[in-house]
């Protein structure tokens, strides 16, 4: 079945809050063999919320709403709902025995307001939110259309997803998948990639074929419906031409594949950052299991901090200036011997905005990786803005961790203009 | 003038990218006084991107699409632009012959692919992309509906939009702005804030109010259009009110407040993080100019890193655990010590999802703030994932070091539950 999302509220549409709970309920229905076939974000108007339910129902069977659930008068949903439907708003005593429950075990009463929330459009099932206060809502229209209201908040919504939604939606009929194929790549642009594989396709085409590119690489797709033939041979060229980029089939995040290759061999990693500033670690930690792997990491973000917590060489930081390999090799040993880890990854870069001068402009970066025979540093210089930087820093470095652990390091075909020397 | 942002792309869809474009866009937009009413995604085909800009010029004047501009096959956006506006691409040798110089620029010949970067719908304007290759486009249709393509990657959207769009924008006729005043609170759930000011206001009335809840604490918003009467003593209702949990009317950021805070008193901090892995100290290398007031930090994830690199007793860790407050307190303390920073903020708790035991449950945390004078410790235990979890900490630790800068310590009316012990 079809589905349509459509997202509610102002703060939305005038750029205060990014909406991730779309992107993580696509995802969701997407396993569920669910196609979700467009989004629609409108402001905290009944008017608009109904409009977009009348669109929405136009083109497919399920309609889910995030936010506009809560408990003041901003919160426009159930009416929009109760609107749309026909149907009266009508206070569920169980749920306000619920509502009130909750805050009892906190040694709390309910404010006056919450019981907004136990108004329910007449017809609605509740569906049970174990993590805040106000259930979502699931209304069956005329036997064919699904409405279903998700409150905004992300760890509400995935709840109530996860528990309630996910058995309901499983009975309804699914879209026939197509296969899909994917290369998670990083190490090489999207111009190049693209090239290499459109000259190894040659006349056979490139139907279903996509790329993703992003700072983190470029992801490649081919998506075709399940009849088709040939594909396994345009699979198998695919996967000829990426390889030497391709850190997984299956896995999109080269920190969670770096830290499995690290789990099975027992070894672990630790990071010293300077422009990075605690997003390598940030990312390492993200993944759930961590902790048997990854040790810690200093920011060394002061010139101080590298010299007195890391033990770079002051003279060299004088001499070379802390954005330098010799100091992104120190920063590297220095955390390896600190942390007792056999890896390090380092990064000292000028992130910008400012900073940049005609020697060391924005955008160039310096990473290394301890590893116990040597040290590796490789020099880049990034395109874009501070948060680009940062990013491609952080993935560049795993990179290099992940080329050195998989044995590919000697032979990789570097096409990202990095350079590297040892120390 | 209303707007209408269509986002192109597959990937939206199934949930592999977050649409941060259209948020950053949106609050672009509103400062040049441009409302944007609706917020539509749709995915790659000529089709469905067509059908939208029917839906969205039924409803707005401007329509600014990302994504789709590359130069693959599954890159529609121009093909739909050219159908809906009855106009054939042609190729604009102009473009061509830049695109050919950035990568000679790069020592390097477009890939064949490229030229269709150059294809141009009759009629429109190119939009200069200094930051990658394929341009904007901007097409102006029988006079009063202004079509705008914006490449999806968010560098060049970006780039576009400051250097090429906006000064395009500017001479449209704006929207008349609401009155808007906004009050950025932690501390205090959203129920028992709005309660308290429902209660302040009485029979006021609550039009144009609203309360965006997050991680970081609750955005309180009043907005109203400027004729409006009355507007100024809701307005200082509310400010009395929200008072003690208000950190802010201008900067959503508490990491942005401290920093300018700590830059103004010429002071520094630095950082020991457990179970925030790195966000904290992220979330302060984020603000520019970071470097004068923010020395770096510990991620001391492991046990053996508390004890080695941040000196936490070995002994108390073994007798209270990694999770208690005296373990937070030495964190703290052994981060002043090392950085030599006159604050350091600590973090250890239980981010989940597993580790949780009936004692120390998932969600349970210590944060401490080391001053010269003493170590502050608070208990709390929050309620959602591992990343709410995470946040959560990252604002609570930011927090307790502004009540203190600010001098509200002392006074502060605690309204999260959480607990203090002084070391």
């Amino acid at each position: 079945m079809d589905c349509v999302i459509i997202s509610i509220g102002d703060e939305l549409l005038t750029g205060r809050t990014v909406d991730t709970n779309s992107t993580w309920l696509c995802s969701r229905l997407n396993i569920l063999e669910i196609r979700v076939i467009e989004n629609i974000t409108v402001p905290d108007e009944v008017n608009r919320i109904e409009e977009a339910f009348h669109r929405a129902f136009s083109i497919a069977e399920i309609v889910i709403t995030t936010g506009g659930l809560g408990p003041t008068d901003d919160d426009k949903t159930r009416d929009a709902i109760a609107h749309y439907a026909g149907v009266k708003l009508e206070t569920d005593v169980r749920v306000l025995e619920d509502i009130e429950a909750k805050f009892a075990a906190r040694g709390m009463y309910p404010p006056r307001t919450s019981a907004r929330e136990a108004l329910i459009p007449e017809g609605a099932n509740t569906l049970e939110n174990t993590v805040g206060v106000a259930p979502g809502l699931y209304l069956k229209l005329d036997g064919r259309r699904h409405l279903i209201a998700l409150p905004g908040v992300p760890s509400e919504l995935k709840d109530i997803f996860e528990k309630q939604l996910t058995p309901i939606l499983k009975q309804l009929p699914g879209t026939p998948k197509n296969r899909v194929e994917t290369f998670y790549t990083t190490g090489i642009p999207e111009s190049a990639l693209s090239q290499k594989i459109f000259d190894a396709l040659g006349n056979i085409g490139t139907e279903g074929l996509a790329f993703y590119p992003s700072n983190l690489g470029v992801e490649v797709r081919i998506s075709v419906s399940a009849d088709k033939t040939g594909y396994d041979s345009v699979t198998d060229i695919i996967e000829a031409v990426t390889k030497p980029w391709c850190f997984s089939r299956e896995e999109k995040n080269l920190a969670a594949v770096v830290g499995e290759s690290l789990k099975k061999r027992n070894e672990a990693v630790t990071v010293a950052e300077s422009c990075t500033g605690g997003l390598l670690a940030s990312r390492l930690v993200d993944i759930p299991g961590a902790s048997s792997w990854f040790l810690g990491g200093v920011i060394s973000y002061s010139n101080k901090a590298k010299s007195d917590v890391l033990g770079v060489n002051p003279e060299d930081i004088e001499l070379y200036g802390a954005v330098s390999p010799i100091v992104a090799a120190q920063m590297a040993d220095g955390a390896a011997k600190i942390f007792g880890a056999k890896y390090a990854l380092s990064t000292t870069g000028i992130a910008g905005p400012s900073g940049g001068t005609e020697k060391k402009p924005v955008g160039l970066v310096y990473y290394a990786l301890h590893t116990p025979e040597k040290t590796i540093v490789r020099k880049n210089r990034f395109i874009g803005g501070r948060e680009d930087h940062r990013y491609r820093t952080s993935q560049a470095a795993l990179n290099l961790l992940y080329l050195h652990l998989t044995g590919k390091h000697d032979n990789y075909p570097w096409a990202d203009g990095s350079t590297e020397s040892e120390y």
